[in-house]
C-alpha cells in the first residue's frame, strides 16, 4: 500500500474490517497472496482505500473502505479472491473475523 | 486483552476504528497508556470486546467494539481518557484517524 493510513471521503462510506490470527503454516504463500489481494482490491470498483497491520504474535487487522456494500459484496464474489478465501480458511488462519460496517464519521490529527 | 479476537454479539452492534502511525517519542509511557485504556474501556457501559495490533513499522489498529453509539460517546469523554487523547495527538501520533461505525454483518472460522 502507498499509505500507511488511508485517505478516505466524508462518510458515510462502507468498512470491511478483517481481524484474524495467522497460524505457523506457509508464510511464504501467505505474504504473496496478501500483497495481491491488497493490490487486486485496489484495483475493483468503488475501492476507496486500505489499511492492514500484523503483530509479532501472529494476530492482524486489515480495513478495507468502500463506497457502497454492492462494491465490497463484488470483491468478495471475486474469483481470484473467493480462492484465496478458501486457503486462508483452511491453512493460513487458525481464526478469524470479517466484519461490514457502514462508517458513520471520521476524525483524525495527529503530531505531524 | 484476554483474547487476539473479540467474541461479539449478533450485529447490529457498533466500532470505533483508530488507526495511527507511532512517533518515535516516549516508548514506555505510550506503552502504560494503551494498556491501561484498553483497560479502563473493557470496563465501560456497553463495551464488547476490542481488538489491537500494531505493527513494527509503527503503524497500529486498534478496533474496539460498543453496544451504542452513545456508550461510544460516552467513553470519548472520559475524564482520563480525554487526557490520553490530548497527549496522544501532541506527542505520540505522527497521524491517526478515528472512524466510528455501525456492524452490519459478521462472519468468521478458521482453520483451528
Amino acid at each position: 500500500m502507498p499509505e500507511a493510513l488511508a485517505g478516505t471521503p466524508e462518510p458515510p462510506y462502507w468498512a470491511v474490517v478483517f481481524t484474524s490470527v495467522r497460524t505457523a503454516d506457509d508464510p511464504g504463500g501467505y505474504a504473496e497472496a496478501a500483497a495481491r489481494m491488497l493490490d487486486l482490491a485496489a484495483r475493483q470498483p468503488g475501492f476507496l482505500g486500505a489499511e492492514s497491520v500484523r503483530g509479532d504474535d501472529g494476530v492482524g487487522i486489515t480495513v478495507s473502505y468502500w463506497d457502497s456494500p454492492e462494491a465490497i459484496a463484488a470483491w468478495r464474489a471475486h474469483p481470484e479472491h473467493r480462492a484465496v478465501q478458501r486457503t486462508g480458511a483452511e491453512r493460513w488462519y487458525a481464526r478469524y473475523a470479517i466484519r461490514v460496517c457502514r462508517v458513520e464519521r471520521e476524525a483524525g490529527g495527529g503530531a505531524s
